[in-house]
């Protein structure tokens, strides 16, 4: 533990007020208020996985859970200088073999200084008139490549077969060959237009990422085009535009969080999504991405079901900062009873994409059978038994192995 | 070659119009005007990493070279949306073991659609009145710590002692210890009385990191007093936030790439700081952190010199985009001419930080020796016969090992 207590001082001067060599102007009383400090270096279980590029260490890397703290003086209550201050040069240093971000927890002082979620699991149901159970929902999908009108009316069969939630895919943003204000004027009139028919508005999650006042002037048209949601790539966007445009959102955001991959795919280096995401329900999102049960891609279900708790689960005890977590990717009616009965909520968004609009019985029935699975689900009854009394169901088990 | 071909298949739909299922709306003209396409699939050397986790391949994994590409129509001139589209889902890909963006062309629309770097090379020459050869620069160390006060003496003793260049540390932006207001008025005030004793205004990079609001309030002020540059740490403020305050910025942005380690560390895994560095230098950066030789991190110089040399690599004939290469990171008179040798420029900023405020010697004789180092590099004379006339050089060379 010499070595490695060694390391973490490290961590903590490169972080704070120390540098490779003893400077003459670093006191006593400087380094007493300024300095980071190592709380706790403790042995944890090592994966085995050889260095990154550049470790100095030699022989096999061993693994250690680090906490460190430092002064809120030298921050200040500003996420962006934050993730500059518990997630910048570190991961460069040469002493460790691979670094990783687990967890961190900030004063209250970061909940006063912004706005968190504007709307969180109440105001998604509320706005959606979903009042229990999850929120059925969905991608345009293709993801890219449909015209404005194409994709109209997929909405216009989406709203017909009664979902709850449509979300554009990230990749679908302002491209020419299906601009943003005329897609948004084109699928909040079939939105509108089913609302007025059942009394209830779908929920559209518009994807406005790009440059700030394309993202402020789409809000202005998607709010006055009576929208209830909006959608951004919060890796894109970053931290300050996030805030910048949050200051000016006055609907729901769904954070996509595509690039994750790049962030918290390695065991070594990078972040865990439980700290990952904090820095986003501080800022004030209200729905987080967080893949989903048996999904298409990399992540293991413990990994997705400790995300999606993680976002449900308080960070001050009078300002909870929740958000809605959205399952999503390769999702079909195979996965509403796990992800029931593993997280014990239905506060959820639970997206399919081609797990719906490729049901043999076409949208409708894609829309009914997922809704009838999670139905299902929460009334303890098996998905092979709920088929039984559901035609839709039960060919969306077939064609979803 | 069979399976690596459907993976890059699978990459490129992942990425446009495909998905996990075939889609009955996913007609052939839609494919055509919208998939990605796989121009290439090349062998690759293989590093004998293991896969990351969640890799759905057996045996150890091969690498490749995928050369891929998007139809404009998709994404439009956007850079964020850019980002979303070549680096988004595609790292969650089970199909593959790991995967890194090592470089991308976009078509000169991007350039039409975003500022660039408004002052580059030329412009920071221009505005430090360094006609030739490297800016020798310093990052105000301790990083964090010194009050306002402790910084201006600071930074009179690095004025008087003729450096061309100080910086904030990337820790250092607000803090309750040290606000950004106070310091930038001592600091400027101490910079403009030696500029009018000199007739050159030494450039100070204010680091304004922050909320969007408070970094153009922060701008604003900096301009008022006479500053010469600002600083912000990119991952911190994000794409979308970079692009507004550059929008609002009529000083060179210095840009500091904290976190790079998380993006770019592992080998299989995120970015190639080539392709990295291409999102900032057309959204309008004008100085970028590589990195410097024999650094105190885990960089090698070859990867180092590289990041450089991309910079200053013009990304469109007739639109350069080029931005100065600032070394740093443990830097000394050690490292002058082999970064000299190896870059073949001097269009860079050097950083020393404890490099020259430990000088046994003082501040000013840390500068004189740092500059000397480079006089003689570029005079091809040998680091310690330079060393026999200058005891600045010859205290520094013993000094820093």
């Amino acid at each position: 533990m010499g070595n490695v207590q060694a390391v973490a001082e490290a961590i903590a001067g490169e972080q704070s007020s120390g540098t490779f060599i003893a400077l003459p102007n670093e006191s006593v009383a400087l380094r007493e208020r300024s300095a980071a400090r190592v709380e706790e270096v403790a042995e944890a279980p090592d994966e085995g996985n050889p260095s990154l590029p550049g470790s100095a260490g030699e022989g096999s890397p061993k693994t250690y859970r680090l906490t460190v703290s430092w002064p809120l003086a030298n921050v200040g209550a500003s996420l962006p200088n934050l993730l500059a201050t518990v997630a910048g040069n570190l991961f460069e240093l040469r002493q460790v073999a691979g670094l990783k971000l687990l967890d961190f927890s900030v004063p209250r002082a970061f909940a006063d200084a912004y706005p968190g979620p504007g709307f969180g699991v109440a105001g998604t149901r509320r706005l959606s008139g979903v009042a229990e159970g999850p929120l059925i929902g969905t991608i345009i999908k293709p993801s890219v490549g449909l015209s404005v009108e194409e994709t109209a009316e997929l909405v216009e069969e989406l709203c017909a077969g009664g979902i709850d939630f449509i979300k554009d895919d990230e990749l679908q943003a302002d491209g020419p060959s299906c601009p943003f204000d005329e897609r948004a004027r084109a699928v909040l009139e079939v939105i509108d237009r089913h609302a007025q028919r059942t009394g209830r508005q779908v929920m559209y999650a518009a994807n406005l990422t790009g440059e700030l006042d394309e993202m402020r002037r789409r809000h202005d048209l998607v709010q006055a085009l009576g929208g209830n949601c909006v959608m951004l790539s919060l890796n894109s966007v970053g931290l300050t535009g996030f805030s910048a445009f949050r200051k000016h959102c006055s609907l729901p955001i769904h954070a996509h969080r595509n690039g994750w991959g790049y962030l918290g795919r390695s065991s070594d280096n990078g972040f865990s999504y439980l700290a990952w995401q904090k820095f986003w329900r501080i800022a004030g999102v209200d729905h987080m991405h967080v893949n989903g049960i048996r999904n298409k891609f990399w992540e293991d279900d413990d990994s997705v079901i400790a995300s999606a708790r993680a976002c449900l689960t308080p960070m001050y005890q009078d300002r909870p900062l929740t958000v809605m977590p959205v399952f999503s990717s390769g999702q079909t009616v195979h996965q509403a009873h796990d992800t029931w009965r593993r997280l014990g909520s239905a506060d959820l968004i639970h997206c399919a994409g081609g797990g719906i609009v490729a049901h043999p019985g076409g949208v409708s029935a894609g829309v009914e059978a997922l809704r009838f699975a999670w139905d299902a689900a929460r009334s303890g009854i098996p998905l092979e038994t709920a088929a039984r009394s559901s035609r839709s169901l039960a060919q969306a088990l077939e064609t979803f192995q």
